[in-house]
């Protein structure tokens, strides 16, 4: 890969994505159907039993890809316009990894009120959205509010598609190292949108020792600097009630996940940590520790980002899988339930005899993943369907 | 065509449109030129040079269908998600005949400065706005504030594609009448977005002697019931001040254009036509007058909005390619010259050996107008330059 090379698929293709037919129409009698005069029977079915679209429109398969562009890829706010690319890219991922049809929008405001409204009134189109590359903290409020206020899923990938792959991840390099949730210390290194997800989903997931450390400290109780979430995660991380910063933090830690910045671990932390370390160092394209160094300081599984290293934590393993699950299912939300169902379903597609210091996660392109996590996902909403049915 | 067959062709096919790739993504390779960490060099030039989206994103051939669904087909304010269907067919309509992808949007929404600042919000991902089925008369300050606000083209084509088809089968109705534009006396039934754009194409295409007439009667300058845009048309048709109803109107006209009611127009009133009168009665599916008693009352040529009669006045003659022309003129409106020269282009297609009273408008299925519609509004865009870089 290089600049020429993608600039030129880019140029040739004009771009990604293409909006295609999947009926027939040639003869007049096609178009009658499809169109006028045919289309009417369609529509007042609809208008007398709204949820006949889902199986009479296109809406049933289709997801928004939602985004303003403030918080594109390392590049930030870059703007709606240069964010398409990502979303297009997404779209494809979308629809060769599941079979979903996903639409990119890319919003010209950064007002949180008004991409709440766009995104509420263009819900009759979608039966999910993705939420992407938005800048936090707005993303939590936009996020939350449309959770509440539509009845299709919401979810925000740039937290929730991560944890799910972080979690996956760890599930298998703890048994690897023979280690328990309980009895392991996570500290995860960047309390933004993804540290904060990261920390709530392995809470939800029966760790217990979570400590977040962000650029001006460890996140604990009582700290002035904490913003609202912070202060909500507070609460439930950080049992020991650690302060200072991330030096502090990962002495006697067993896993460090870093969702921060290019080197921002050293070989002398990864010494403080607990024998056998687990490091996910997925700053991108720098890590915060290149995995020869951490391996050098002890680390016995290293995760990036990045595909040219072993054990890449890539959305693309979540987000195609999660969908089509909660699509398949016909739900109004992506719960915990389903979020941790489809962790264990990643994590399943790497057997015991496969798994290895390179190997606990599996390859990006692997194309058994989506339908195994679909599956997964599905299964965890039957489950809460009988239990409530049963309860 | 049945009702069963339709919706069982809906539901087989679950809906007609789907979001498809246009590149290969299948080695790792793949996936780091369309995604991450390639696609971050497009994001970056497009930042930098914002017009670069036309050629490295889908943007440059990507239109919105925008629609809340308050004015569809006969069938009224059925709400957007009804709507949907509607939109589906347009777009594949869109992708078959002129190679654009089209995205239907359904806005869960009818304030008009909601729906003007939701599309302005969404013009980043694309590069023209079709709006279609909203009702009147929100639906003239929408597409007047959002042409004065984007910078792409945006076309309501309940209105302008109407006017640009009956306008084609008027210039070849008269070749066979050998009347002229001006010693035509145009009779319009229905004031309302369609009856008024038809009125304003006509004049500006040459049409001297046009009378609107509405359900509270003539359209003429003073009537205390006019709305704002009928006033506005009141200043420049009637010139005689005929006032009164229809059958005022109708004596001594040359031709009818229906965009009215079922059965409408009676055949007394055709006898008060001069002689060989042409009649367009364009209400769906029941017309303002059915072509055999049209005909049997003397009218000559006769077109309707329904396929199962000759001289179908189909909207699907001129989007396709009207916005194949502006896109690839890159045109930022499409103005009063490119609609003449698309009614212009549609007529052409019909030569003058083929040309009768059964035969002045082509076929909506002849796939070589779209084509043809897109050339001409090409070369009206080239000639409008060349005016202005000679003048």
């Amino acid at each position: 890969m290089n600049n020429t090379e993608t600039v030129n698929l880019h140029r040739k293709y004009k771009g990604k994505i293409e909006v295609t037919s999947k009926v027939p129409v040639i003869t007049e009698e096609d178009l009658s159907l499809v169109y006028t005069p045919g289309v009417a029977e369609i529509c007042k079915e609809i208008a007398t039993n709204p949820s006949a679209a889902d199986t009479l429109t296109s809406k049933g398969n289709m997801v928004a890809i939602v985004t303003d562009g403030t918080a594109v890829l390392g590049l930030g706010d870059i703007g709606p316009k240069a964010a398409l690319p990502v979303m297009e890219g997404k779209s494809i991922l979308f629809k060769n990894f599941a079979g979903i049809d996903a639409f990119p929008l890319c919003l010209d405001t950064k007002s949180t009120e008004e991409i709440i409204s766009i995104v509420k009134a263009l819900a009759p189109t979608f039966s999910g959205i993705n939420l992407e590359d938005i800048s936090s903290p707005r993303c939590f409020e936009i996020e939350k509010r449309l959770k509440a206020e539509l009845d299709i899923p919401v979810f925000h990938d740039d937290q929730h598609g991560t944890a799910i792959v972080v979690l996956a991840a760890l599930i298998n390099a703890l048994k690897l190292v023979k280690k328990t949730k309980k009895q392991s210390r996570i500290v995860i290194n960047g309390a933004g949108a993804a540290g904060l997800a990261i920390a709530d989903l392995l809470l939800n997931a029966g760790f217990t020792d979570v400590v977040l450390v962000s650029l001006e400290g460890i996140v604990k109780k009582g700290e002035p600097w904490l913003n609202k979430m912070q202060e909500s995660m507070a609460e439930k991380t950080n049992p020991n009630q650690v302060s200072g910063k991330l030096s502090d933090a990962i002495t006697g830690a067993d896993v460090f996940i870093g969702v921060s910045g290019p080197a921002a671990l050293s070989k002398e932390e990864i010494h403080m940590m607990t024998p056998e370390p687990i490091i996910f160092a997925m700053a991108n394209p720098i890590p915060e520790i290149y995995p020869e160094e951490a391996k050098d300081a002890g680390a016995v599984v290293v995760g990036t980002g990045r595909s040219d290293y072993p054990n890449q934590i890539n959305n693309l393993l979540a987000f195609p899988g999660i969908f089509r699950g909660a699509l398949n299912m016909n739900v109004r939300d992506i719960t915990v339930d389903m979020k941790i169902a489809a962790s264990e379903g990643i994590a399943a597609i790497v057997s015991e005899d496969q798994l290895s210091s390179d190997y606990v996660i599996p390859r990006a392109l692997n194309e058994s993943v989506a339908m195994a996590v679909a599956d997964a996902v599905e299964q965890a909403v039957k489950e809460k369907t009988e239990n409530l049915v049963h309860s």
